[in-house]
């Protein structure tokens, strides 16, 4: 198994939903970053369940210590360990689910391959794991920040309700002051109606989760096998529940024309930009100077209290399946934290791999 | 810059449109498999041009030779070199598109960020280097047979128009039989107009593909950041002209509830499927022994003659461009072999990886 | 910076000598190897310091957690986190070596290279970093003894004092004999008296560690780059101390002919061994089924308190320096447990890249 | 198997003793390193065999051509394929090793390991393959030249006898002097008439060769697991025939106190330098400004025509084997350039990993 990404700005992460904890190393952050434990804490914050009527009611109070890597303040340049103690972990049990798998998840898998599966809320299976992603991306996103890259992501789609605000700084204001964290505050009241009445039904549902960073310089990305464009992919793709990731235009491109989408270069005010940016910021794999925008499918939460078939792997028998719990009855209010951390540490490795930042010390 | 992918069947690839070859190595290929050169080279007549209406008329013979990894007949574990030498590549005067990048492709990022970048034709950033993934390709899916594991891309759609065809074998017949290498023959008729109706207009346009891989068993890819979703996320988006990757049901999700997509388990034969298949073959970012499915967006080739905006980088100033030559009016039906060899590549590796091929030989 | 070793089964270490803790992940060993903290601990309380008269008489309960990666008693795939919370490690000032590098210790390299150098103790260029070390390779020595490989390092040689005993059960009994962890009990006498004047002047005294591993297949290590005696190599090398590593007959090679050394094939009781082991198991980079012998060099522990030269690098002006405090007057003891983990870390993840342990279960 | 070394300076060989080519793919040079064929042949006709009469008398015109990676003279970021192909490599009837490993080789673990061997001249174990090393050496080089950075390998013992000269100018005047690749004239002749002595016994001798960087700068290396010393001692290790490596002082320090050989610092005309040069430039794991100093224990080539024991692994049974050719009766003279280029690739590397030089492109 394999629990790190990145090659200059390297997360790993470990735990599981039920164990005694989970985290992340960052290896390879430069020295000289200023960096405490307020800094994750506050993001932390954002993906935090039971703050709103659209989340789970679980409360889980994820507190973050720092055991290594900051000395006076600032990263060292050793690895930097971020810790969320679990707690209250052992209030359920889980036992129906040993050799059952719930449909949609990936229990199946964990039994098959695995042979010793942590079934207890969906062990290292669990949405719980990305408390590791956040870790890494709060301390990319302060990296990012020396160098004036901002990033956002937001609920643009839950089911068929679309969200259509397209301004930046709109979006990051409208994210905060609605449970959805959706940036048009009109279709976030129609999004949030709608996630009431699916938990109301015991069921669950899909949207669309957009990420917009911006201040990303033109060359970040290598031909041929790690463009930006396939590690933003590839990173986004492996957050659980996530089915489909485009970058700008996306699937629109395909009932195009060249002469309808391509982005036309322009000089305004001594400075190259394109006219559109259907490219969503990436042309060849590498940035191009403009903001770069993708946008990820997120299927709705599978475990729901509706009756459902499943089968008996021990028994080799079908078996019907009800998973009651406090579940999201929708995941994208809180997979934003997750995308934009996501982003934020491949656009991080990248800027120290292009020579952006420098690989040991932010004061060179 | 990385050209290389794979952790266990790895390959690293090289050469530019206009240089003196273009090819691959792969390195950790098992031992004991039989390949010849003519096992790579029917993969790559698919890929070659100028062999319909609605490819570019260049001709261009790939004639691939194997440089080692061979020892009578077989693979013998060591790196297996695949070689293309480029023939009649200075045909051309390139020399307008020195200082001025050609809308959505690449050559503005290769410009700030090399600072040495050989334009002719594209350099490293044309569509010819696919042919390193299609020499690797060939390799992985000889490899994959001996597993029982079989995979077929197909176009789906054009514009507008689309495919409807979802049964693997006729879909496999059809692709054959008609140039655009469409799955379903009476849409790949409407394509095939639509595609020489832009031609005619100096412009392109853009479709999807889809990838279907049969066989694989359950339990390839590992949690948490290199999942077997993420990995083909990756390599896809990663092939040129590609803004989008889905799995299964793909930006579907997003408009539907758990209730309505989820797929359940059953015991059939004492085989265990699931019922439908909207996750595409893959939950947790794991394999469930379903079909694994894929599609991409593949936007219109962005080199047409209509008239463009584009820039003079070296003064500085506003510049119109058109770009002559014969492209293709529509890659898609090329680009199906990438994804086919870009799929297999990552399968491959995956089976080595998860055990159920012996990594150095396969005659253990 | 990169605190990472291993391909399939990979080591990744944080932590530094006077913050919160120290510790490792270990990604990617098989699920159902039976594994406790106890296992872990056993091996800690080898290089804790403070047991004997020739090692530091500083107290250091180093005291073992396993924070993620076991399900039921047995490992589930998933990343085993084991951690040691430093205590007590505000007791000294260490601010005499803020600008100060000490002699043939790292501390020049991270000041100009970081930046932000945690001095005190030696931050994470202590030798308490080691602890990663070796919570990495008793899990490694738990996953290689399902395969019968058993590893032991001791000390032979201390200053001009040389042991002579080559019987691997005969070695394994007596290091736990004596405090040098010698296998030649003639030999650990004088070896110990030697330290113990050269502790009483103020000074330390170097020494040579072998380690033996027995019951190696024969096919582990990857020609041409990552060949068994190219990885043993590196990561003893990257012990602190070492200067270095020789394999079987080492450097007497050089003053050898072919005829006197190489090591010829015989068939005994249906079993392929050579008659000598001058190669110490390794040919071509590859094990062929011998005793795996390494040796190490270790240089005397930097830290002395007889009066060194220095510099001041704020003041740029020379400076002499006395390092007080409990260092010990010989480190080759306690190298012998980091040498054993070390080459145990290698062996493991050889033998299962190489298919003599399944990647992913250990029922399979 | 794995053939790519290094992580932002990566090298990446192929082919064997007698397929159709050898060569290596160079992966992570920046742009705009003027390089030419020529560069490259100047080194590779150092280790060609045939010059001397200390080699073997087998001629091989290894001409290496360029098939990608340059555009205008200069390095353009793209990957760089040096190739080589060979020629007459048919002439020899090798089917008596078949089944028959030689001692001291690694046929053994080929054989077992990937059960195809191309037992042709060693096949892939072949030293012929270091003209991959030396390939991606002397574009290392030609880099490390833009920083000053200057290398050299000479012979400092064959046999029992020992060169003395220590001062590296004259060193690299002297090896160019005599067929040895001795820094030490006098010395050089009695090494000759040593190994001329042994060809003449059909045996061969071991020896020692030392590899000095000048003009590295301090802080190149990552602590804990990816240190400067450990690094070298991998690609040194890696190199076949060598026993083992050593930094600085080497094996010695065993019988020496710190206060014997501690590098104590000092300020002479405002440069930091030691006073001494044990440490072989390197602590700590990170070069520290003085020039980097190993050796390398290479031993008798194990090809002699003497008859040796060893055995028939069809048949199970013992076998005397005698191995004509014209085999090099001392491999030392031209491991120089292999362990030249070794040292560069990985001083390249760890150049532009610690920011010393730009990843992309030199005119940053």
């Amino acid at each position: 198994m394999s629990n790190s990404i990145g090659e200059k700005f390297q997360i790993t992460t470990f735990g599981s939903s039920h164990g005694p904890a989970v985290g992340a190393i960052v290896d390879g952050c430069p020295a000289n970053l200023e960096l405490s434990a307020e800094d994750i804490q506050k993001e932390l914050d954002k993906r935090k369940p039971g703050t709103s009527s659209v989340t789970t009611p679980r409360k889980e109070d994820d507190e973050v210590q720092i055991l290594s890597g900051i000395f006076e303040g600032k990263t060292d340049g050793t690895p930097i360990t971020g810790i969320v103690f679990n707690k209250n972990q052992k209030s359920k049990d889980y036992s129906m689910f040993k050799d059952t798998p719930r449909p949609s998840h990936g229990d199946f898998g964990w039994m098959t391959k695995y042979g010793n599966y942590d079934y207890n809320g969906g062990g290292r299976g669990s949405g719980r794991v990305t408390i590791g992603h956040v870790i890494g991306g709060a301390i990319a996103k302060k990296l990012l920040q020396t160098q004036n890259i901002e990033i956002i992501s937001h609920v643009t789609q839950i089911g068929d309700i679309k969200a259509s605000e397209k301004d930046f700084d709109t979006i990051k204001e409208n994210i905060e002051k609605n449970p959805v964290r959706c940036g048009d505050l009109n279709a976030a009241h129609e999004m949030e109606e709608l996630i009431l009445a699916k938990k109301e039904e015991g069921d669950s549902v899909g949207g669309i989760v957009e990420t917009i960073a911006i201040g990303v310089p033109a060359g970040l990305g290598e031909p041929v096998f790690e463009r930006l464009d396939g590690d933003l992919a590839r990173i986004l793709m492996n957050i659980g529940a996530v089915k489909g990731v485009e970058i700008g235009l996306g699937f629109d491109v395909a009932s195009h024309t060249a002469s309808e989408i391509n982005d036309e270069y322009q000089i305004e005010n001594d400075k190259i930009t394109t006219k559109t940016n259907n490219s969503g910021g990436i042309m060849g794999g590498m940035s191009n100077g403009m903001p770069i925008i993708s946008r990820i499918a997120v299927k709705p939460t599978p475990s729901i209290s509706k009756c459902q078939n499943s089968i008996n792997l021990e028994k080799m028998e079908n078996k019907k399946i009800e998973i009651h719990g406090r579940h999201d009855p929708c995941i994208c209010p809180r997979v934003t934290i997750v995308a934009e951390s996501s982003t934020a540490i491949v656009l991080a490795d990248h800027m120290i791999r292009s020579g952006f930042i420098h690989p040991t010390n932010l004061k060179i």
